[in-house]
């Protein structure tokens, strides 16, 4: 090597760790930045009010794996929210009892409980709400009030001592309202730590170099002005269609007002929970009437339509790249399925 | 103690010591006849004809548990086959893809394997054509043909790779006839040994004294001449109603041909399957028709309409000991739900 080359690589290697004190100096700066914006995933989503006891989750996951609260006994809460399906159906809408279709796609039951207020429109307060009404909702469960709930319940003799244990002292705990409880405290626990937690905790190495790099552009182009907090999502209500329709750009055949149809305020127009992100890689198809079936596509659309933002390729690879880094493990309470009380659901003689 | 009361505690002894050993000896007596007539379950119900394949067991329990495989993609063979209900779903007869009703309910697909044909009636050869037939059947997966399922495989990319590896050297691989051999492959390992097997296998206290009971009159009663072998039935026809018609006793509105629909043959006016009775007590309701929702009132039926039998409600008690005693341990790869390829299924724009 003549001295000209030994110059040369010096000065290749000087470059290389003044790039590298860059890159990590770039690194400290991105974590920081994301540490203000999100936060990780809690154990579990307890509140004051919605405990998380033992014997109410053993309860509510029985109820939410069990067809026969449902009408015709052929739909329980894991007919939409399946679990090889990360708590989705993978459909735009779902189907509920008697072929019936969902008004709007069904989001994943995994880290719902976070949310600050359920279904895609708000008008559900809570998970306990949520389950509590969904099975005397025509679509969802279809039974025609709650006392068929009830008599459904109390024809399955394995129940009655499990509420008992799950809601204590209380003189009539086969309940509506408690079944509500329990499946939420069950819902509670469905909590789903990703890379991206690890990534939130300090170790910078637990996204690729794509991720971080879409990380940044998520933040950048302005994603987490509404994707933000612990869930990427589900702690605001957004337009969606800021800067231009967006049935124009998804190409949704159907109009929805979104949440003024619930309040009857024009100013709610089109407007929408915000959606959590968390495992959105694994839950297509996307937004409110699951009018666009891949990742890449929703991406591009939302900073479209939200941002007023085209994306190349690139950005839109990084960015998806991010948010593959949301796909969370599964509890073991979702995927192992619990053998139910047995009882046959026979219409009377 | 004066000598009379120690003569008489000595006589009490001798009786006592009498009655143990008659017990022990009518103890290795059932036990043998028990083996005589019935076998434990083996390790996998593999054939020459339809190895259980590592790769095949792996794509075909994806397939078992993806309802994207159904024309509105709702429906899975889990649906019908529910892991939280012993593999059915407690329905007299289950609701397939857009609300129609099967003529027929139901059976758990545990051990099913195991029989010498398929369907109530006989009409499938065996689990993997079955599996196969079911995709197009308007009832149950209702595609409207072959290429809507290969199709709809297809959009799912995750898929293809796995096809390759269950079925290599094939240049279609993705195919019906393998979706078939691939689900059947999975449902070869759905055996649930009970205590009834450690029974079989020499260790008389697997089964309570009143199980033992249960079966000794299961065996007398003649219930075994037709539930017998690994399956306690599966392994051959009979007609249902030898001594009078079934839909008396069971109060069955539709009356059933059976076999004789399919065989043209007047021979085969109501003859069935007969069922397996392994897991019986977790797979209520009873019969083709899923009309009887009990299992005491099953065995008292079948002894009265099969055997001319009236059982006491203690001979009825103690064959449902024995009955419960073939309820077995679920495998692993039943109970816990695997995670399917994503992918929306989105009607094309």
């Amino acid at each position: 090597m003549d001295k000209m080359c030994l110059a040369t690589a010096a000065i290749a290697a000087g470059l290389a760790l003044t790039v590298t004190a860059l890159a990590v100096e770039d690194d400290v700066t991105l974590l920081k930045q994301a540490q203000e914006q999100f936060k990780q995933l809690p154990k579990d989503m307890a509140t004051p009010d919605f405990p998380v006891t033992q014997d109410r989750v053993q309860l509510g996951r029985l109820l939410f794996f069990d067809p026969r609260l449902s009408v015709d006994a052929n739909v329980s809460c894991a007919t939409c929210h399946q679990p090889s399906l990360y708590g989705t159906d993978a459909l735009p809408k779902s189907i509920g009892v008697r072929q019936r279709i969902q008004a709007r796609n069904a989001p994943t039951v995994l880290n719902t409980a976070l949310h600050f207020v359920n279904h895609w429109r708000g008008e559900r307060e809570s998970v306990e709400d949520q389950a509590a009404r969904a099975l005397t909702a025509p679509v969802s469960s279809g039974q025609p009030d709650e006392q068929a709930v009830i008599d459904r319940l109390e024809s399955i003799s394995g129940y009655a001592p499990l509420f008992e244990a799950a809601f204590p002292g209380e003189q009539h705990p086969v309940d509506v309202r408690n079944i509500g409880k329990a499946i939420g405290a069950y819902e509670r626990t469905l909590v789903t730590p990703s890379p991206f937690d690890r990534y939130l905790a300090g170790d910078v190495n637990a996204l690729s170099a794509t991720a971080r790099a879409g990380l940044e552009k998520f933040i950048q182009t302005g994603c987490a002005a509404c994707h933000n907090g612990a869930g990427v999502g589900g702690h605001m209500y957004q337009k969606f269609g800021v800067v231009e329709d967006y049935w124009v750009a998804t190409g949704s055949k159907d109009i929805d007002k979104g949440r003024a149809e619930i309040t009857k305020d024009s100013a709610d127009l089109y407007i929408f929970k915000v959606p959590s992100l968390r495992n959105v890689a694994m839950t297509a198809p996307y937004f409110h009437d699951g009018s666009v079936a891949t990742l890449p596509e929703a991406v591009s659309f939302m900073a479209r339509v939200q941002l007023g933002t085209k994306l190349n390729d690139g950005d839109t690879r990084d960015i998806v790249a991010f948010l593959e880094s949301l796909t969370g493990d599964l509890p073991a309470d979702f995927t192992t399925i619990p053998i139910l009380p047995p009882a046959a659901v026979v219409a009377p003689k």
